[in-house]
């Protein structure tokens, strides 16, 4: 049975028929694209995912990454992959044309990568990483730290990996304890001990290059005091040509329920194991000025935040469809009424099953148009001026804890009910969903926990913001109400879009008046604030749900006529998701409003 | 670190404080215990799960069990531990003492049993499963079937199966295939495939006592048709010696995502392997009357649906207590106001983590007091008389669902949170939360999958039985909402209790409403009955929270004005469900009342 593991027909509905990214082309930055290209990269990445990254899905978790004690060794299909990726020039088509990218919009860029964590998500984080650290080094770096870093990242003969945590600093980096002691030549040498560091060793390339947090001496104590530094695996010669080894080490590796393939490791710097020009300690390269590394380790976090959403929603996509085709080939029951003589039904006849098919479409789908929803705000803020571009940048910011949280929850829910449809054998290794279900339990965790999230959410982008972006969030929300309200045509048609408009404008409503008051409560009282803030989860979730059911509204106004499957079963989920999860948001939403105090007030002896 | 798995405080708390066990005492059934023999038990549990089931968790994980195409080899530690079990007496505990059982009451065999799944459901299994196989037949055999095959049984010499599903019926025990045909000796000989059987071969016994479930020739079609046979791995001499080997070989065994240690098999039955008294065929046993199979099987699932409920809720139990303990370890971040320079904090101080613990503890309690009210109720009806038994058997009915399917959902809910307050650590293998949500993930497939439960629990316990059972529910739970309104004490005690009061009544009323109102539409229209049926599981998952709030508002009376920490505790965690679960009660609820047909109105080519 071939499996699908993303759906091109959506995508390119999203892309096209919803997003209408063929615009963009009418934009001076894309202009050198056609809808044609758009359509042979796609192509292009799928064909990869499908040929490159699907087929050792499951060696990844069967043969985990091997640490010796010095080397790190992977299947060798990893390499392969990754190889072919950047052969493929997918590192390079989102750079700049300037720097010799293909000015890719993310738009575009995003479905791939959808393409292929939906086919190995393990394997697509090496490529990610490298694509993040290349790109914090070209916006933050010096031109010799792009010639020396950033190019061979983009080329693929370098790898690159974010190395912010420490055994007593994850979600709270205020803490980090790493030294970075300047020398006489410019450069610094780093002392301390990383861990939770995906990428950190492997043979895939030629070097590999830690962006890594540290603390300067006499540094302020807190997050001001972390500065970001470039420290190579192998030292970098003027002329691009590798030297010695820095003193960067592995103390071990980490052995994950999921997600097996991506290396996890604890590297120690400057423990002497190698001595660089003759002394101990790890070489490193300061990137922007001292005490800046937070502020440009984070003005790369949307769009690494925004990868693992990808990556969540592509592994929940993934297992939908690796499920819906087990339950159209599964016989097993027969409607009521049938007799025992009649043939077995396929288990799609069956409503509980619908359900929870339906359920992981609405999921799925609903999360894949967020993602592009945001990719395409990056693509706005990039390509537009002024006001616009603004905007853009700003629904991004306040979108993207959303896009990072939501489908680690609701496609990890998806792919609990693909295992689901599939029973007992769906809880074997002889299927894929229940590695696409460990898999995905990662995305909850990296990147900032889902709590963290929350705080992002209504601390930072939303109270510190004054509500300026989720007025324009409202803005839009409402203005997809009011289409859907006007719309014209037969009646069953109409009243449903006077539904979803009147469903929606309340949920939003509320919404807003929860903000305020909180908003007011944080102003004024530094206690409730407190209570507040207890509740950001609360909130985080409630407006994710929102914010899907929005782009299923938006997602019914271009199906809501047409006679094919595919605007039909649009329209079964954006009805699925309306009534069955839109009105979840009203109790987290009075859990927000009524910031009861529960766990702040809680003494945690009694639990 | 020593990490609890169960906490002996809340068992006691819910069997004595709360439920009165003691009371027990006093019927004949249970005179010939004292609340010193039911401490000494639950003691002995308590030792047995921590020294011989926890120590080999994860070995159960990393060394799954092996086929070598002849037989089954599980780690030593398995063995050493069901030998353990039968030797404490605890396979005996729960029988009769006319039988030569102990005479213990269910209430405190559960909490046993909870003790032993906490530590190690994997293992735990093999124990279940051999006591529900001789309950069957001690319940439903000949005098000479429980000479032969229940004692053995109970004292540890065999091991027993249930062998229901096969490759082509599973949910849909209608269309099994395996047949059985009759010899001149009285016995039969089987032929045919299972699929799914737990413990299906092993070297753990003596002998392995196969449940199987097969169609004699001419049979009825549809479940009607359908005979459950013993299937011994040797055949069993009138004296009890040991014979030739049986022709039931397997095809191979199962390997899962998690519970692992309990070997999944695929057994053949007469496929001539083996060729007992010179033929080929399984040689089989009928219990009871021909076509009498699945009423007999079924009426031994209460207790089986229970016992994966327990298992269910001691793996969240186990997790909890885990992330708990790590929390409270783990030094992370600072309060709120306080400077870098003053030290981290345990992470138990933010209120995102507390809000984890406290779901986990408001899920895992609430589960485990289900659990021991079923319990009890089982006990009632075996020590009680008339009304009062037929009463506490009728709600049993009515609970099993429940009971069955609430942790399976919410307890693996609590596993996940565990992993979430472990953070990354929570996903590396260095910690059992991983594999605890591994592990318990299973419970919402066997036994009847989730979905499975719903359609009983609508179909079969409230609308066939006219809403009989529901009516005694609805009368506890509002007594129980009669005790809380009328609490006197101070004002803050008060005001709860009648908060509390007047939720679950409203929950309630809303519940009997919509009960009603469906079982209106099922008695008079197929169409609309067949989308009410399509709501099922939103039914199950309604009064699976409103039970669940019930049992906390019962807890509550209990620990209303306590001081210490247990009281705090539960105070603290029955205001988590009353204010954050319950009230996802009435969307449920309100997506029954409407029935709406999305699933069965659904062409499944459009998903």
């Amino acid at each position: 049975m071939t499996v699908s593991i993303l759906s091109a027909r959506d995508v390119d509905f999203l892309l096209f028929d919803w997003l209408r990214t063929q615009e963009l082309l009418e934009r001076p930055a894309f202009a050198s694209h056609s809808r044609e290209t758009f359509a042979s990269v796609l192509e292009l990445a799928e064909t990869l995912a499908r040929e490159k990254y699907a087929p050792h899905h499951r060696a990844n978790d069967l043969q985990e990454p091997r640490f010796d004690g010095t080397s790190v060794t992977l299947i060798p299909e990893v390499g392969t992959a990754v190889r072919a990726f950047a052969d493929a020039g997918f590192l390079m088509a989102g750079l700049p044309e300037e720097d010799g990218g293909g000015g890719l919009p993310l738009s575009i860029g995003s479905a791939c990568m959808a393409w292929f964590h939906a086919a190995n998500t393990a394997t697509a984080a090496y490529s990610l990483l490298s694509m993040a650290a290349g790109n914090l080094i070209r916006t933050h770096g010096t031109d010799e730290q792009r010639r020396l870093f950033a190019e061979p990242l983009a080329e693929g003969r370098f790898t690159g990996t974010m190395a912010l945590s420490e055994p007593d600093a994850g979600s709270n980096l205020a803490d980090l304890q790493t030294r970075a002691i300047p020398q006489d030549d410019g450069t610094y040498r780093l002392f301390g001990r990383k861990i939770w560091i995906s990428g950190g060793d492997h043979e895939l390339s030629e070097n590999i290059v830690h962006l890594v947090l540290a603390r300067t001496p006499d540094a302020a104590p807190g997050t001001r005091g972390i500065s970001l530094f470039i420290v190579p695996k192998y030292l970098v010669a003027q002329n691009g040509s590798l030297g010695e080894r820095n003193d960067v080490v592995l103390a071990g590796i980490n052995h994950k329920m999921g997600s097996r393939g991506t290396v996890n490791t604890a590297p120690v710097l400057g423990d002497g194991a190698h001595t660089p020009g003759g002394a101990p300690g790890a070489v490193g390269h300061l990137v922007g000025s001292v005490g800046q590394g937070l502020p440009i380790m984070f003005s790369m976090m949307n769009e690494a935040r925004l990868g693992v959403g990808i990556a969540g929603t592509a592994v929940g996509y993934a297992g939908y469809l690796e499920s819906l085709a087990y339950a159209r080939a599964r016989l097993q029951g027969r409607r009521a009424g049938q007799s025992p003589a009649d043939p077995q039904v396929p288990i799609t006849e069956h409503p509980d099953v619908r359900r929870m098919l339906l359920a992981q479409k609405s999921y799925v789908e609903g999360a894949l148009a967020l993602m592009f929803y945001c990719s395409r705000l990056i693509d706005d803020a990039h390509s537009l001026d002024g006001e616009a571009a603004a905007e853009a940048a700003a629904l991004t910011g306040l979108l993207t804890p959303i896009a990072k949280s939501w489908p680690a929850q609701w496609c990890l829910e998806a792919n609990s009910l693909a295992i689901q449809v599939l029973g007992g054998a769906g809880y074997t290794r002889d299927h894929s969903v229940e590695q696409h279900y460990r898999d995905n339990r990662l995305n909850a965790i990296h990147e900032g926990t889902h709590g963290i999230q929350g705080l992002d959410l209504l601390g930072r982008k939303v109270l510190l913001d004054g509500g300026r972006a989720l007025g324009m969030l409202v803005t839009r929300i409402t203005a997809t109400a009011e289409r859907a309200q006007a719309v014209a045509g037969p009646e069953s048609v109409v009243s449903v879009g006077q539904r979803y408009a009147a469903d929606l404008l309340a949920m939003t409503s509320r919404l807003v008046e929860v903000s305020g008051s909180v908003g007011g409560v944080t102003a004024s009282d530094p206690e409730g604030g407190a209570r507040v803030m207890a509740e950001a989860t609360a909130y985080l979730e409630a407006m994710g749900h929102l914010v899907i059911a929005w782009l299923w509204v938006e997602q019914w106004l271009v199906a809501r006529e047409g006679d094919d499957a595919l605007h039909a079963g649009k329209r079964a989920a954006a009805e699925y998701f309306m009534t069955r999860e839109l009105p979840k948001v009203a109790h987290l939403l009075d859990l927000v409003a009524a910031h009861d105090g529960l766990t702040t007030g809680l003494d945690p002896d009694v639990l």
